[in-house]
């Protein structure tokens, strides 16, 4: 399966670079509008949309209300989106809707589920476009776009950052072998104004604001684990999209905020063990607003002394070699989760259980994901 | 031995960013002038200090004369210096000198042997002050010490990079318990203009200039290598001196400029093992002048493919328990480069020995530097 859009990872970092740029510039229209879905997780009219227009509007959108299905989002005219409520969920998933949160925006995944893409973009409604230092508008559309096309470089720290970017390359001593990189999957966006705080930090810091814009997109090395904020994040759904579920979080959890981070760490487990790259840095995005500490709090807090064991847990876990898909990983990894978590929490046995029922709507909705992610059919793409 | 200007390590990010922001900054004087020296290894006149005086001239420079021992090398006047040429470096470790390489920069680690200082410096002598994007002159040597001074977080990627700068803090998600960080024992600055390219690379893109300014400081995470340069990099002698010797190059050695390469794996390995961090990122330098890429790839063209098996090498390595003072970790690498590199190259024989012989000068130099870094005091410090 070759498309016409997808790149060749070829060990020519400045080939790649050029193309990827040109495909980003060039006439053709907007770079991979058939082949990219835009999720948003809201419970508001999406006013926001109004100044992601210019950069959004070529591509559809898949919006998840979360919250009171009977009310009725406003999407702004000349976006091409569809919306599912709770409602729509339900009727699409059946008993399996029971993985899918409920007033949390990890409701979000349903859009992953239900996409056909190949690519996701996900944004949160309180995030607006961002300035560089230059006072430009960022695209963080087409730079996330630009960060999923081209490789990681997992397995050996590059100084000069990502060396696929324009003006850079490896520097020297880095190994010849390892310069054609690996698959991106996953590109991690950053956020200036409201810096993406936990509810203690919030309070301790109520004024602190990210003014720092650092130019530098970076892989996330093998075996280093990060915090993956679900605010301003892109990923190649057919390489990873089945390990990308946010958990059970919100309405009859007990908990809520660590949907991205559940996600994030077993989504960096699973493409450690097969072989793909995760970046994170540019692009930023304006985080408008800083949600109420004192609720997030409530919704943090046990995930906030679980989270010393459950790190732990995902930083020495190993998945064994049979384990050639994502879904064969990420139901592995439900077992692993329930032998070794449940003893945290009786909540991670429930977890574990939504893990696999998340796997079956996956399967369900995309009868042929499974074959579509096996490693032989990527390599040989 | 706790000493006036030294920090204690704190859960407090933001007062420990206060504290080493105000010592570089206060009337007390110039930061660490009394336990920092800088390393210069040179074969020519060091005009180029003209260019850092307002930043180096309270602080004492070792310069390590490369080459032509009759050959006078000019200082500029006000600098106070230490200079040792090659009968120097002959007269003062007798045999134990064979381990100091000539005519190759990896000569500068005798300076780190001489040196009685808690910190250094080292700076190529091609290297001059670079500007921010405002315009403004950096301060290499004050961003170092900022690095130095401030923990290191090597468990677990924070996203918006060191949580230790102003403005900055650990993201959602970030472990609590990890938010002290370690000790930072090495920070690695980086390049304007000329690129720390190797000689394959400089060859393909001779017109490549970097000019892209990343304002970001970050700690490489536990079990992943970086490729460490020599142009541009400051340490905490006391915590790992001993693993920072530069190896057998140049005159007489089969292979150039893996000095700092070598130093790093080493320094890296180590590091890992006794819960040290290093931060790469800022400062800039501006490296005026690309070598010459023919010569270049003549010293490096062994290590080219050599590294393909080194990197490998030290990526896998593992030290023994028992091993809990950079020392005893750093003969323990000699046998274990002795054992698993040798069928690479009879030279890493040569230089398992050449290791071993460094340790013995670096404790007749430093009598009580065996017990200086025994990790016990480092913690109770």
């Amino acid at each position: 399966m070759c498309r016409t859009q997808e790149i060749k990872f070829s060990s020519h970092s400045t080939a790649l670079n050029h193309q990827a740029s040109a495909m980003a510039n060039t006439k053709l229209g907007p770079v991979l509008k058939d082949e990219l879905d835009i999720v948003i997780p809201t419970i508001r009219n999406l006013d926001f949309l109004e100044m992601w227009r210019p950069f959004f509007q070529p591509y559809h959108l898949i919006i998840v209300q979360d919250g009171d299905p009977s009310k009725t989002i406003r999407v702004p005219d000349g976006f091409d989106y569809e919306l599912y409520n709770r409602m729509d969920i339900n009727r699409i998933l059946g008993p399996k809707a029971s993985c899918i949160s409920f007033k949390d925006s990890a409701c979000r995944c349903f859009g992953y589920l239900i996409s056909k893409k190949k690519y996701i973009f996900t944004i949160d409604d309180d995030c607006f476009v961002a300035k560089d230092p230059s006072g430009k508008e960022i695209n963080a559309l087409e730079q996330h776009i630009k960060n999923v096309l081209t490789p990681s470089t997992p397995f050996f720290f590059n100084t000069l950052y990502d060396p696929f970017r324009e003006g850079a390359d490896f520097v020297r001593g880095y190994p010849f072998t390892l310069r054609e990189g690996v698959p991106t999957a996953v590109s991690h966006g950053l956020w200036l104004n409201i810096p993406d705080y936990d509810a203690p930090t919030q309070l301790v810091k109520p004024l602190e604001r990210n003014t720092r814009y650092v130019n530098a997109v970076l892989t996330v090395p093998k075996g280093t684990l990060f915090p993956m904020c679900g605010m301003n994040l892109a990923f190649n759904r057919e390489l990873i999209g089945p390990a990308m579920y946010f958990g059970l979080m919100g309405n009859g959890q007990p908990i809520g905020r660590y949907d991205d981070m559940w996600a994030g760490w077993c989504m960096k487990v699973i493409c450690d063990h097969l072989g793909f790259g995760v970046k994170t840095g540019l692009p930023y995005i304006w985080h408008s607003k800083a949600s109420n500490p004192f609720t997030n709090l409530k919704k943090e807090y046990k995930g906030i002394f679980w989270q010393e064991q459950i790190i732990p847990f995902f930083q020495t876990v190993t998945l064994p070699k049979h384990c050639d898909t994502v879904q064969k990983c990420y139901i592995e990894l439900s077992k692993l989760v329930r032998e070794n978590l449940s003893s945290v929490d009786e909540y991670f046995v429930k977890l574990a259980d939504a893990m696999l029922t998340w796997i079956e709507a996956w399967n369900e909705l995309n009868p042929s994901g499974e074959e579509a992610t096996e490693l032989s059919k990527v390599v040989s793409e």
